[in-house]
């Protein structure tokens, strides 16, 4: 079973990415989802982060850092900066990208 | 294929609710989804949701609120405060809660 994220106590920074694949390039998409996840983990202020995608390949990404500055380099690093126009061209229909300050958290286990 | 949520500018709210699902009781989980789904969209204050759900059985819900009374409002709302107590009990594994303060958003559409 999939781990929830560990994350400190608030406040930090959260990007909520909700995105509609197309059914284009599947291959290539995995590819480039592996790498990010891989790179946004060396990523200075990273956190963590929780990911699902469904049977029709609508996905939410949520993922936690320590505050805006760390948001807006990884946003503004290469690597990832290409994948979001290949994204734009080959893998998504549709997204949102909100930004939010977490303020609360609270969580269950069994 | 699914529709994004459409939210009016920053600032608003949103919970973050990530969760594993047991494999009990998928009937009654649901129907309790589906009923709770119902009742949000009749609660002041809501904005909009996001759901996914990956053949695991982890799941991300997003949703959107004007400010953070209406989540409240909406956590202690009766139907609801119960469901939450069976899910405790009967459905997830695991789960996390976050409230957060949206600052920025975009989106885009082929």
């Amino acid at each position: 079973m999939s781990e929830i994220a560990k994350t400190p106590e608030p406040p930090y920074y959260v990007t909520i990415f909700a995105n509609q694949r197309t059914l284009d390039d599947e291959l290539g998409y995995q590819e480039m989802a592996a790498r990010m996840n891989e790179l946004a983990m060396q990523q200075p202020g990273f956190l963590g982060a929780d990911s699902a995608r469904d049977g029709d390949g609508f996905g939410i990404t949520v993922s936690y850092w320590r505050d805006e500055g760390s948001i807006q380099n990884w946003r503004e690093r290469g690597e990832h900066a290409e994948a979001q126009q290949r994204g734009k061209h080959n893998w998504y229909a549709e997204f949102s990208v909100r930004i939010a300050r977490v303020e609360r958290a609270y969580d269950f286990k069994k």
